[in-house]
Parts: C-alpha cells; sequence; structure tokens
C-alpha cells in the first residue's frame, strides 16, 4: 500500500491516554474516525487487522468443521416475541429498535432467534446432527455505558457459532469441539488467553467457560493460584463451602495463595441447552420416529476488542516508560515492512519502489512511505504511528546491496541484501497459517 | 465442506419460479432463508458466492491504488442534518430511523455524508491527493417495493468508493481509474457488462456512467445499436436533438436501427463535484496557501444483485427448456467439485474421503456429500441444487485410479487418474487470481 494513496498525513500525537494509549494514537493519526458515543469508522490499518481476526477466526472454525452462514441484522419483532425476549430488551433499554413499513424491528442485539429460526423445520432426522454453523456480523446495542473506543460501542462485530445436537451428551462434545477451536484461534494471535469456568457451569446446570486475557485494560477481575497458574471466577470465594470446592474441582490447597488480576473477556462458550428450541419449536426426528427439540450451544468472540486488545498489547514505551507508538505483532499485521525512501533523491527513491515492487510480487504487504508531505524524520516517527513491525529506511547513504531492516519493537538492525530481505519476509508471511 | 456439517438436507424442488429460478432453488433447499420482506439469511454456499465477489472487488480495485475502509452503520442525524438530506430521505419514507438514548439516529442508506466527515479536516495540503477510498459494508432503507430476494432488499452490501481530488481534471483521472477498474471486475466474473452513460453526463454538467447486465431479471431498459453494438440510455431518445446527437456522439447513423434491451444496473459511478464538501466543508490548501472545497467522486457495485445475477446466470434447464438446477462458472463457485460417494460401500467411501482430504490439503475447496440421510439418486441431484460445476461420484463400479468426473453445465465427462484430478483443479483454482 502507498501511503500517498490514504488519507493519513504525518501528524505528531501529544499527550498520550495511560489508559488507551494505542486508542489514543490511532484517534490522533485518523485511523480510528470517531461519529458519536460508541460509533467508529476504521481506516485502512486497523480494518484489515480486523479482517486478518476474521479470516484466523474463519479457518480455524472451518478446520474445526463448523459452517459459516450470515444472518440479517435487520429482524422483525414477531421472531423477539416467540422467544419472548422483545419486552426484555425493550424494558432495559438495549434494543434499538427501527420502524418501518412492516412493522416494528430492530438492530440484532445477539442472533438465537435468528439461528433457531433458520434452522427450524430444515432439520429434519437425526442423521443430519450435529452440525456448528456461525457467522461473523454486525451487533447492535443502545449501549449507554460505551467504552475505550473498540471495547464496548453502540455497534461491534461479533463471531456468533451455534451448535445443534440431538442430546446433551452431543452438545458436551460440540462444546468441546468449539473451546478447542477458541484454544487454537488466541494461540494463533498470541493471545495469552484463559478459559475461566463461570459459576453457574459449575454448579451442574449449564456448563459456560470465559476466555479471558489478563490486560491492565480489563474491567473483569479473575482469581489466578499463585503456584498453580489455574484462574477461576470471583463468585466462587462466595460459596460457602469456597476452600472444599477449590480444593476438588481445582486441586487448589490454599485460597490465600490466589490473587485477583483485571482480565478482558474475549470470548465466551456456553451451553443453551432447550431454552431457544423448545419456545421456537426447533425439532427433530429420533431414531424411533419421535419429536424431540434440539440442545444448543452457543460462542461468541468479540473481534473489536479482539483488535482492542492486540492494538494496546503493541504500545511502546520510551525510556521513562511513557506511551510512545504501537508495534504490532506479525502474527497478524497487515503490512509488515514500511519502506521510508527520502524521496528528494530520485535514485534511492527509484530504489525503494523497485523494492516494494519486488515484494508485493511475492505476494508480501509492505507500507511504501511515498508521500510528498513530510520529512523522513517525521515519516520514521509515522511509522510507530501506523504500527508496522519492521522498518527499512532508505536514505542518501543507503548502498543498493544494504539493507538496514529495523525491528520497530527491539531496536534490532541487521543489513540484508535484496535477496535476504525478501527471503526474510517471505517465511514471516508463511509462518501465518491462516491470513 | 463436508456435507453432513451444514444443515442442508437432500430435497426435491418443485414448480420452479420461470421469472426467478435460481432465487427458488435457493429457498426451497434452504440456502437462503426469509424472515421478511426483502430481509434475508445467507447459508454456506451463497455466502461465500458473495465473498468471492467481495474478494475479487476488493482486490482489484486495491490494485488501481483504491484504500479500503470501513464507515459506521448507525449514524447520528446531525451527519445527515449537514448535508441537508435528512429531511428528505424522512420525507420519502425510505430512512430507517433508530432512536437512541444520544437522539435520533439512522442505519445507513448510504455513505456521502459519513466520507465527507471522515476526510474533512485532515486532508491538510494539495499534497496529499488526490486518493480514492472504499468500503465494502451494508446499507439499509426502507423498502417498500422489495424485488426478487438479493436484488432489491430492505438491507444489501454494497462497495462503495469515493474519489477525491483538487480539481475537475483530477477528478475525471480518479473517475476514468475506476471505471477501468470496474470493467475488470467484471471481466473477472464473466459478466458482460456495458457501461452506459446517463443523459445527465452526456448533456454537460457531472459525468455518470451505469454498468448494465443484459439479463431477463432486468428491470431497466437500455437501447442498443445492432450494428455497432453501442449500448445508451433511453432518454436520449426524448432530446429533440436525438438523430444529430447519436450521430456526434456515438456514431449512430440510423436510430430506427436500435433495439431496447432489458438490463440489471449492477454499478454506477458518479462525478459528484463539490455537492458535499461544499455544504459539510471539506476543503484542502492550494499551491498557493488558498482553501479550496475538494471535487469528489463516488462509485458503487452492488454486491447482493450481483450475487443474484451470477445465480440467475448460471441457471440450468432441461430438455424442453424448464430451469432444473444451477451451475456456478468456475471463476466464482466457492466449490470446484462435489464428491458423492455410495456411503454404505466403505470402501468407496474411504476413497472418497481420501480424494476429499488431498484436494483440501492442496487448497482446493470441495464438497464431500458425506450425508447419512439421502440416496446416492437424490444427492446426485443436490449437486444441482447447490450449483457446484464438477461432480464425481464414487460408486459401487468405481475403481481408484479412473475418477469420472462430470461438467455439470455441459454434461461432458472425462475419465481421470488421482493425479490428473488434482492437476485439473488446481489449474482452475489457479486461474482465479483474487480469490
Amino acid at each position: 500500500m502507498k501511503l500517498s494513496n490514504t488519507n493519513l498525513g504525518t501528524i505528531r500525537v501529544n499527550n498520550l491516554d495511560k489508559t488507551y494509549p494505542a486508542q489514543d494514537i490511532l484517534l490522533q493519526t485518523g485511523q480510528l474516525v470517531q461519529y458519536g458515543t460508541g460509533i467508529y469508522a476504521y481506516n485502512n490499518i486497523p480494518l484489515l487487522v480486523r479482517q486478518n481476526v476474521e479470516n484466523i477466526i474463519r479457518k480455524i472454525l472451518n478446520k474445526y468443521g463448523c459452517v459459516e452462514i450470515l444472518l440479517p441484522t435487520l429482524q422483525p419483532e414477531n421472531l423477539w416475541k416467540e422467544s419472548g425476549r422483545w419486552d426484555k430488551y425493550i424494558e432495559d433499554g438495549t434494543m434499538l429498535v427501527v420502524k418501518s413499513d412492516k412493522g416494528n424491528m430492530c438492530m440484532a442485539p445477539t442472533a438465537e432467534e435468528a439461528v433457531t429460526d433458520f434452522v427450524r423445520g430444515r432439520v429434519g432426522s437425526y442423521k443430519n446432527l450435529p452440525f456448528t454453523i456461525y457467522q461473523i456480523g454486525e451487533k447492535y446495542r443502545n449501549e449507554i455505558r460505551t467504552r475505550g473506543y473498540l471495547l464496548r460501542g453502540k455497534s461491534f462485530p461479533m463471531m456468533d457459532a451455534y451448535s445443534f445436537d440431538k442430546d446433551i451428551e452431543g452438545l458436551q462434545k460440540s462444546y468441546e469441539n468449539v473451546k478447542q477451536a477458541y484454544l487454537e484461534i488466541f494461540r494463533e494471535m498470541n493471545l495469552d488467553v484463559i478459559p475461566v469456568a463461570a459459576d453457574s457451569g459449575a454448579i451442574g446446570g449449564h456448563k459456560s467457560e470465559e476466555f479471558m486475557m489478563i490486560s491492565p485494560i480489563g474491567e473483569d477481575t479473575i482469581l489466578v493460584d499463585k503456584e498453580t497458574g489455574i484462574a477461576f471466577n470471583t463468585e466462587i470465594l462466595e460459596r460457602e463451602d469456597a476452600d472444599e470446592y477449590l480444593k476438588k474441582e481445582y486441586g487448589i490447597q490454599n485460597k490465600n495463595n490466589v490473587e485477583a488480576r483485571k482480565t478482558i473477556e474475549l470470548g465466551h462458550i456456553f451451553q443453551l441447552g432447550t431454552k431457544y428450541s423448545e419456545s421456537m419449536k426447533a425439532t427433530y426426528i429420533t431414531k424411533e420416529g419421535k419429536e424431540e427439540v434440539l440442545q444448543m450451544g452457543c460462542y461468541g468472540i468479540g473481534i473489536s476488542r479482539t483488535v482492542a486488545t492486540i492494538y494496546e498489547n503493541s504500545v511502546l514505551k520510551d525510556n521513562e516508560g511513557n506511551p510512545c507508538g504501537i508495534s504490532l505483532p506479525t502474527c497478524i499485521a497487515p503490512y509488515l515492512l514500511q519502506i521510508i525512501p527520502k524521496i528528494e533523491n530520485e535514485e534511492k527513491f527509484n530504489l525503494a519502489k523497485e523494492i516494494y515492487n519486488k515484494l508485493e510480487e511475492k505476494g508480501i504487504d509492505v507500507i511504501l512511505d511515498n508521500r510528498e508531505q513530510g520529512m523522513l524524520g517525521a515519516k520514521i516517527k509515522d511509522c510507530k504511528m501506523l504500527g508496522t513491525p519492521y522498518m527499512l529506511v532508505i536514505g542518501d547513504k543507503t548502498e543498493p546491496g544494504k539493507f538496514e531492516v529495523e525491528n520497530v519493537k527491539t531496536g534490532e538492525k541487521e543489513i540484508l541484501s535484496k535477496e535476504e530481505l525478501i527471503e526474510k519476509f517471505l517465511k514471516i508471511k508463511n509462518e501465518r497459517k491462516y491470513i
């Protein structure tokens, strides 16, 4: 991508916010544009980070046998009346209602009703079970306590999956399958995410786990046993039999050894059971020819908050520990290298364009900073504003066979020939199995 | 993709609609699910057709130097008050209004306001011009005359691009650049689309062209000169100087030689000029240090109607000329081959799975019909319901080295070894440059 084709000017950022420094950089540099409380546009780079997150999720879920579909965001009232959730959502004020010529509709805050309708009447025999379908789509909520740009907005992209089984044993298997997929998804994105059992699950009834990441931007708290690293929900300590329970369920001997950590919830998996299939009559025919209600599971990953978490996790700090830029990890960065030529030097500018074209030909996405406006120093600073993990400055002194590539995060530099440069980035690219 | 993982059962379709036979197949087989007038969910295959269309558009626009962004669908009222379009859209009833805690909002019917806001105050110098940004996103309209499933819905995906230039000469260049990209996009999808000048463009003022495809499902009419093949807008015949004008502008000698054809509009390109940049004050600084209003162009492609057109264009007919199935073109089909084993024959079923895994390993997306329910005959019919272009039946008589691959559209069959089979589909896959 040539920076001259964007509307991203060289810009200085000032007084970065301490809680969300990456957000502040994105907003100050026009990479995110705010339209109202909890409403944002994505400029190119954060959008491509989001698409990379989506593609990793998509391809790993496909690998685990899940099938992608897409449900409508505009949904008729009657669908929600059927499950009994219309009035509840209206009362608590989170539903964004739309009046159409065909009566009331809503912008979907979630999709259990829509997916149950998608499936019912179309399953038929038990032979067609189980299956897990998912979508990557926008959700809408009249969120009053919006928070930290992409963390909790009025509109946000989510991956939501739904499993359909003939019985509880089947549901448990489908649930475990999605759980394994989730673990691989977060591993692939280099996010250290822990599944934490929600208390409701442990005390019987339907199992449910939250995928939590320890992070200063978190608004949840989990408890971690210092010795074993086992994490669990704070609610467990409120149980009368907490000591005994921790020993029995987790093998934790001493609850004084447990510490609270701030976490952000990136995903959730949940055994729904028959809540929606019963009220909305989603059934199948058993081997014996009887009609039975489907067992459902539901599974979500917050895509925008995953993007936000990746960004805040990628903040660079100066010698005094103050945030001063971003360096996205290579497993997710849309552009691996930023080539910054001194454009006034025609020979060097041509050299930069040659390298850029070579890398693009090989399918390696890189940025060429060919902007007319801005001095070399400002452009070097901009590389840290855009979060590109590697930088190649081509100045007056650069010799054609000796390219100094800098790892923006570590500051490490290496001198490479053109071939070595291509090989290095081809290797990094090929390590990314799903993007 | 394994069909056992979907909710697609073997199903017979009956009494196919004559106007939209593909739509009828998609609805009867649960590949599209209707939720209300103009509101649909996509099952896996049509969704992937849509994603392929999106990716072709995306990658070709990127090649032409356009940069992808994403604007919000939920937009505050004040943005639309500024351009003066809020009241207009409310009056004509096409705006879907949403009441939030922060006042009135709308579900964006179009994005000129949002993109002007995205850009204004961020361009600065003339040195940062020109640029063309685009998004692929959902649009919402309270469409009362919904039509033919994906053709005109209440909610539909669109690609909308916007160019920003310092003067009219620049705008014309940006416009021509997007026009060339469009021609390549439709060529890549094997759609025979003609740019037709809208009359408004021809009589001066701002130029505008519609990308029309001759099709029985079309609701527009264009005139085509039988001799030269030149197409133009019907409005031209209403001009007093029509004869002279046709000669001068198009070299058409005889307007009696012109015939009317039904067409569907898949894209539109438009030189907006300063309509939005003036009312919303989107400016830049000239070389002389003066503040000037930006020149804008806007460009759209209807993604869902492109999907619908591809499907209706892919309908198979029986000997009596009646619609009997779908065969998607290989340039867009999500799955190239459907492998249909007789699953009761364990040896043959294993052979089918081996072929499936081999193809998937090579990155060739194919369907394995491993459904427990359904006889071989029904499954063979289903291949035509799902639109997969090639079929491989593995029955009792299939020998391991002799696979009979059928081109579903032409009925041609060829016997291939495993290696030849893989080579054939690798070649088809690699011909698709952008998906």
